[in-house]
């Protein structure tokens, strides 16, 4: 009665929202009493699969980054594996079924990897130096790029789940990438939005937001010479943080190797800022980019989205699509700035 | 540095999503250090504003379902009132302002109500008989019809959040209402896929779909003479249920009061299903109906829609609108059957 190997797709053909289900996800209908997400890994360092020395119980290392003297199997800095429990599996076929009825089905084919952030159990991307958070950005850039090779890949999406409210309870640092066969309706919506913007009015819907971000200085976080941090004007959740480039660049794939320190720092600061108003907190951070094919367009710019988990979506969320927000950006930003300035003070 | 008395809403141009920015709901940036959601209500049920006895603490009472021979204020079955940390108000204006830039607000114009389901404090409605869960849905329906009066209102979305997962802290049985001054985004784009397919087929998506869901058996969970309720072929989350009327109506507003027994029957016994399956457990429902002017299309079907709290959406979902579910419609289902059997034969 458990799910079969193959994961497949399920298109809902109320919102053409394609649904993924995920059999090496599977628990047994009967175990959903019990704790709401299985505890697929200990916790502990000494028996942490992403520990080095425990290289060998995961899944072939698909990437890594190592010093130029390291030799040794544990020397890496930062390591990329597939999934175990994988969403999606570069095995299966992305083709589609249908027996006539509404229902639309499709192999759930795509790529589910693993980005550990350091051989260090017990630290956290923000207490990470620099250098080292731009290595993480290089082996995300690096997998992006070398995932996108496979045509069969419409979008690659980013992302880390950080503490149990946003959905992991791993503690090894870790972020992640799924690579869809589809492009998720969600994009393809925003997508159409800025597409139609772009269409009226001739400039990057994402480049006069930012701009006019900039201009309006009360929903600025932190900024550098490449990207600027921001509370946008109409976020969902208390303190969401938008991180963009100030260059048009529509594909994260684009960014030069040479503009992943500025990212780092950035990222760590905005991070940082985050966690000095909110510790302790739980987040999810998402890399939003274009879909294959468009990486040269002039609509729609890459950016980093961090979502921290202080409320619950709710009846009213669900159903209509609408978030309720008690904090105003503006607040939420001043915040954040004075936060960020208190932390530079105390350091 | 609190939000200012009256509540707004913002457009995400991004996404063309209006957010609800709270102003009673708010807390200072700096309390989200605490606790994820303000504790504003007491839980026990001498000090409980929901209890009967303490009707003078809670807003004006604007319907209540009484015995004839009710005459005293703690006489009520079941009680609605306005909520008194309104996410809209009815008193705001839905004008929409502009400063020349991107950034698009209006008052936060609309209604926010509490069904109290029940003067017990420690019930549930699933523990209801049918006759009081009839009355529950009897003030859904009361206030779904006159608050679309207000021609303001574009649609109103009627649900309950059961449970800390499912983002209530509450322990008094309830449910809730929100009246928009938009067609949230999310529903607009459900109808355009349902009025597409009308478009293309000259027959309701809905009405197609409950067939081939009654004809497919395998994901049917109970019906009766005017209801049936499946697990979706795509759902979204492990035991997501629906609930379809078995003939063609796209407003809430329009079911007969005939037929509210019938309905509080199937959810009932739904409710039982996912109860003798999963307790403990808490869920979000919500009555998806049509919007304002769209109420004898042939295009919609209005439905409740149940969610189970089992897993937390996470970086993947946030980022993409994708869902990974880790149960097959199929497996959820036959569960829930030999859940519900189980329960009828030990009843």
């Amino acid at each position: 009665m458990l799910l079969e190997a193959m994961p497949e797709l399920r298109l809902d053909r109320t919102t053409m929202d394609w649904v993924v289900f995920a059999p090496s996800r599977a628990r047994r209908p009967d175990e959903f009493r019990q704790a709401p997400r299985p505890a697929v890994e200990p916790s502990d360092a000494a028996s942490c699969p992403f520990c080095p020395g425990n290289e060998s119980r995961t899944p072939a290392e698909v990437y890594a980054i190592r010093d130029a003297k390291g030799t040794g199997p544990g020397d890496w800095k930062v390591r990329v594996i597939p999934n175990k429990f994988p969403a999606l599996r570069i095995e299966e076929s992305p083709v589609r079924v249908s027996d006539g009825s509404l229902f639309r089905r499709m192999g759930g084919c795509g790529a589910h990897e693993v980005i550990i952030e350091s051989p260090d159990h017990h630290t956290t991307l923000l207490e990470q130096p620099v250098e080292h958070v731009e290595l993480v950005l290089r082996a995300f850039r690096a997998r992006y790029l070398d995932l996108m090779r496979d045509s069969r890949f419409q979008a690659i999406v980013l992302f880390k789940n950080q503490g149990e409210k946003a959905g992991t309870s791993l503690t090894h640092p870790h972020c992640q990438l799924v690579a869809t066969p589809v492009v998720p309706r969600k994009l393809r919506l925003t997508y159409q939005v800025a597409t139609d913007y772009f269409d009226a009015e001739g400039t990057c819907l994402y480049c006069v937001l930012r701009d006019e971000e900039l201009a309006a200085r009360d929903r600025m976080v932190v900024e550098n010479d490449q990207f600027v941090a921001f509370v946008p004007y109409a976020a969902q959740m208390p303190f969401e943080t938008w991180i963009l480039p100030r260059a048009h660049q529509a594909s994260f794939g684009r960014v030069e190797v040479a503009s992943l320190r500025s990212l780092a720092d950035i990222l760590k600061k905005t991070l940082r800022a985050l966690d000095c108003a909110l510790d302790p907190w739980d987040y999810n951070l998402v890399v939003q980019s274009c879909a294959r094919g468009d990486e040269d367009e002039s609509y729609f710019l890459w950016h980093i989205e961090i979502f921290p988990r202080l409320t619950t979506p709710a009846g009213f969320e669900l159903g209509s699509g609408m978030f309720i927000n008690p904090v105003r950006p503006e607040e939420a930003a001043e915040f954040l700035r004075a936060s960020l300035k208190d932390a530079g003070s105390r350091s």
